[in-house]
């Protein structure tokens, strides 16, 4: 499976956020994160990177 | 591995634009995707869509 975990990168610290994220889809007011179980978080943050082949997504908040 | 595949929406329709991706990097005048031999693109796009598990990164045009 190749999902990745999310990461909040804050004052140059990463915090995982969430694990085994499988789609991420872009709103105007944030971004909805949907782990492989379907679970959702929402989060008011941008994509700053990512990294697949470490299975990485880098979050900063807006 | 689990790089993705790129592709360009518009008009309802999804166009390969990029395979093997494994970073992306939003810059202020778009996108900088990175593939696993390190061969880079630059597309004035925002990301529409993750879907890792299926190996998709939607990109659309801004």
């Amino acid at each position: 499976m190749c999902e990745a975990n999310a990461y909040l990168r804050e004052g140059g610290l990463e915090e995982l956020f969430f694990e085994s994220v499988d789609k991420v889809i872009p709103r105007e007011d944030g971004l909805i994160l949907e782990d492989i179980f379907g679970r959702r978080k929402i989060i008011k943050a941008k994509i700053a990177e990512l990294a697949l082949v470490d299975h990485k997504i880098i979050l900063e908040k807006e």
